[in-house]
């Protein structure tokens, strides 16, 4: 039978890298590819009790539950933003599944077709995905170390009027980035004056590699709420990598009337996320000291990052530069121009390492000879292992270009 | 600010009997509106074990999942509904959080604004509010006790060439109606004929009330498969009613092209549901009898039905009938022609029942004569209570009309 599909279906985007990266399944490849936190730092224990005591309550714990989301756990969670500088009230808040879910949904209700929206370059690929699917017009706003220039987002905000500008200015996916306090003002202050909505998005903001200062980096939603009046952030957080993925509980907060529009899109979506789940991270962060727990797993992700660092500085590979990220999960390879990276990934798949080309995180003018290494899922002893085979590739790529 | 929304967030629809019925809310209310299964009848004990099983495994349970869904859940899946007459492979399969979410993820990848998509009358109200929200020109067909009416069916295809029709033909919610075999095989006959996808909606299908025959009703997937070739039934179902609401886990399966289309949609939406609840369920359907659970809330929910139906049958209210329903969750009535239950609804609140209007499953001309009575959430011995009030309001009712 002939499907006929949506249009949003026939947006959905390939699956390019995924493709790629199937073919390490299985194989003895190290994969610094993957955005995967570390099992071996999983709080199980704490897990399994915190699941037990809520399944050992009255049996309304396995009903039908609200669209907003568990209200102890939005309360804690607005306990945890307070301390993070971000003010919100349990009301304010949306429970979704991962922070994906809130990308999606407020794709939903902002974007028509063709809507302009801002990014920077590089990005997270599956918002890239999510955006491409509600078919926006996708707009790279030009950036250095410090985060996106100014000049370039006022340009582009006058230019293509946006509806929104999307951004994970905090230990970025893929680039490991940090904005500098100073450029995280100057885009407030542009997007509050034209009017134009932020969603930052900040899955990694809790794993520092420094001081553990909770103020700092200072989310833009903070920065947003010094203005005192309507905000113009909506601002996405999730468990999954302070925590643990399974659980998919993200959440969200924003302008107030914006949220309530939310809500209404989440319970079209799927009347509710899993309550269990909220209801047993409710319990976890009743009994569990979840800051202690954020301090380990930085600690150790730094150690594996310094580890890496240290690996890649050794090998003095020629043209070949990054810098160190202050936290997250992903360092951020640049090699010499002639080698694109996608090309390069063969190669080092049959040496025995995988990563992700850098290309697939631009919407436009993709930065080729770029690349993601993730360093939190692969054990510490391995990283010079995978490092060595990085290095087999890139010894047999100049080979096989010079016999050319 | 000024929040342009997008024109999606503009069609999500009203919540009006949602305000309404939340006046219900911590008063001496006997609700019979909400559409839940019995807290009391949730396998908790058994669950608890089953989540206490999946954190005692290794942490691996508690990493990033599958997109598709739990692999060995799918497979008892399907094994159960090989059972019900729909043969299909895990790898047909595609967990959701919900059903809910398998019905908006299908409309996303079929659904263009403006699309034609056929409905029963009453049908699910969050299904017209997804279809709505969609855009979709909904058309209703005509039908008797029987199901549709294949006449009207033929004749709408031909006009409206919809891309999908979207029936919930057995115990349906909120009429309580099952499609006899023989009006499923003219609509499968039909449908094929013509080109259009069914998106058949099964939460209750199992929720028998009279002999335990697995093969009956027979699903329209099953008696489309008898065809054997490419499907042209969409088929969801989900543990919401049979185990509990709160784990989110439905199923989807169809044309396999089709499934993958789904699976790329859901990616985008929310990465994969919890696989944390789907491994707990497939631990439970390891070690606990469902197909006895099922047997077990299905005699209990037989036993309130027929007390509802005695006790209404017993008033013998003048002009109000109904159909005893043959499982599931809901009984329709039907007032007399001059009753609006909308109307009805705040004398009935006031002496301390609640039920749903029945105009409000209706996408066009509706019904306002009818309302949607829910017999398993309420304790037994609450009923005839119930009833006694919903007959003070109609007593109330008749003088109030009187006296103008």
């Amino acid at each position: 039978m002939n499907i006929n599909y949506s249009a949003a279906a026939s947006h959905l985007g390939s699956s390019a890298v995924r493709d790629i990266l199937k073919v390490t399944q299985g194989k003895d490849i190290i994969s610094l590819a993957g955005g995967l936190p570390a099992e071996e730092l999983f709080p199980m224990e704490a897990l399994r009790e915190a699941y037990s005591r809520v399944l050992s309550t009255d049996s309304s714990a396995l009903q039908y539950g609200l669209t907003e989301g568990y209200t102890p756990l939005r309360d804690k969670i607005a306990a945890r933003l307070q301390e993070q500088g971000i003010s919100v009230t349990a009301s304010e808040l949306l429970l979704t599944t991962g922070s994906q879910q809130a990308i999606d949904l407020i794709c939903r209700i902002l974007l028509d077709p063709g809507d302009a929206v801002l990014v920077e370059a590089p990005t997270y690929l599956a918002a890239l995905q999510v955006l491409g699917s509600y078919r926006a017009d996708i707009q790279t706003v030009a950036n250095d170390e410090q985060g996106m220039l100014p000049d370039d987002l006022e340009d582009k905000l006058r230019k293509f009027k946006p509806k929104l500008l999307y951004a994970v200015p905090t230990f970025n996916n893929p680039s490991g980035a940090t904005w500098s306090k100073e450029r995280r003002e100057q885009v407030v202050e542009l997007c509050r004056r034209y009017g134009v909505l932020i969603l930052e998005d900040n899955p990694y903001g809790e794993i520092k590699f420094e001081k553990n200062n909770k103020l700092y980096p200072l989310p833009l939603a903070s920065i947003d709420q010094n203005y005192g009046s309507e905000p113009c952030v909506i601002y996405t957080g999730t468990f999954s990598k302070i925590v643990a993925p399974a659980l998919r509980t993200g959440w969200v907060t924003g302008p107030p009337e914006l949220i309530k529009v939310l809500t209404k899109a989440k319970q079209a979506a799927d009347l509710h996320s899993s309550t269990i789940d909220q209801r047993a991270l409710d319990q976890l962060l009743t009994s569990f000291d979840i800051d202690k727990h954020i301090r380990l797993i930085s600690a150790e992700y730094a150690s594996r990052m310094e580890l890496l660092s240290a690996e890649l500085t050794s090998r003095s590979w020629e043209g070949v530069h990054f810098q160190k990220p202050r936290g997250g999960m992903f360092l951020w390879l640049t090699l010499p121009q002639e080698i694109q990276a996608a090309a390069l990934l063969p190669l080092a798949v049959e040496k025995g390492v995988a990563f992700v080309p850098g290309e697939v995180f631009y919407s436009e003018q993709p930065q080729k000879n770029t690349m993601r290494l993730n360093f939190t899922h692969t054990r510490p002893e391995l990283i010079p292992v995978a490092v060595q085979r990085l290095e087999e590739a890139l010894v047999q790529w100049r080979h096989s270009t010079q016999l050319i």
